[in-house]
């Protein structure tokens, strides 16, 4: 094992230090936000820190830094109070990860990209035809992040969009099955093999290995 | 595509529910968290929802709710201010959904599922010795999300300790190579395969694929 110290990374060059910390959480979430100003101006970012806050009500959060590349998603969500969190799939990531690029605020990533924005009935921002599972949230709060100048974003889910033979019937997604890529750092793309789903775990009783559907094995 | 509604999500049942939106954020981090209180009582607990915050100073996120199973976590890292983040590998994921049992607050979930605690020297919270990349926090501020009674743990990395030959000389770390694993929902965990890294995105560049070390493939 190498053991790196707090002044290790303090002397890490800023790319460096950006490419190792990004990796440290672990595997991240490949999602794209499309939002919608009052013009009709369509934006579209890729996030990998989309997470999971609560299921009833059901609850997302995505962390943004105002100053950034995503400022006008976030300016966006702060002025229409929606916004949509399309599943990055494997068919499409490289455009995905291209909405990253800096492009003028009149530009249209969906445009710049190749992918297809549609809308969903009386709901004001764009969703990506290309993904597989799609989200309609609603801007809950806007908490900040002091000490870095950051922001955890709160949304509600409003509806959700998905294929839909991967739903089991006990509720699980099989978001594998879907394509979903998952991310490594600032730039690594992966897709995932051998789902195991495990039993609720009970201090006195052993695992037991799950079926995708949520039956038990063997 | 199979539609669903806020009622629709609002008349499921409540596990069916739990398990259908901790799908919907994509695929989530896999890492167990050590913390050791007053007493010298060890715990140990898997958390899905470690998120990256910021690489200067390196910043790392995850989600509690205060009443939950993890209610021993919250209060040893209130009460030491330190924590360990160890990421969850091939070799022990199945101990480490253990570790999400109901255990009594006198009993180490490192004894109950067979997990070795190790320390760094001077760090007061036990590390995993069977994960490959440990990373040693500091309470930073917990952020109450007020709207559905969870917070935000912010931290700020102290050291990290990882095997050394996944660590790329751009800073990378090939977590794939490491078989650290991913979790969908509740109770799935993967692998992931065929990583891909993909160049910084600009306007008017062609994208280009990335070997693991940073270098133009082809």
């Amino acid at each position: 094992m190498k053991h790196y110290k707090q002044s290790d990374l303090a002397q890490m060059k800023d790319r460096e230090r950006a490419r190792f910390v990004n990796c440290l959480s672990g595997f991240k979430s490949a999602n794209v936000i499309g939002t919608r100003d009052r013009r009709q101006q369509d934006n579209l970012a890729i996030v990998s820190s989309v997470v999971h806050l609560g299921s009833n009500p059901p609850f997302l959060g995505f962390v943004m830094r105002p100053q950034s590349v995503t400022r006008h998603t976030w300016e966006n969500i702060e002025e229409s109070g929606v916004y949509t969190i399309n599943h990055v799939g494997e068919s499409f990531f490289k455009r995905a990860h291209k909405t990253s690029a800096r492009y003028p605020r009149e530009q249209s990533e969906f445009d710049a990209c190749d992918l297809t924005p549609e809308f969903m009935d009386g709901f004001h921002a764009p969703y990506v035809a290309e993904s597989s599972l799609r989200i309609g949230m609603q801007l809950v709060e806007i908490i900040p992040i002091q000490h870095n100048d950051t922001a955890l974003i709160v949304g509600e889910v409003r509806w959700v969009d998905v294929q839909e033979d991967v739903v089991q019937s006990d509720g699980y997604i099989d978001i594998e099955g879907l394509g979903t890529m998952t991310i490594s750092g600032l730039d690594g793309y992966h897709s995932t093999s051998r789902a195991v789903r495990l039993s609720y775990a009970k201090p006195d009783e052993e695992l037991r290995e799950l079926h995708i559907n949520g039956e038990t094995k063997g």
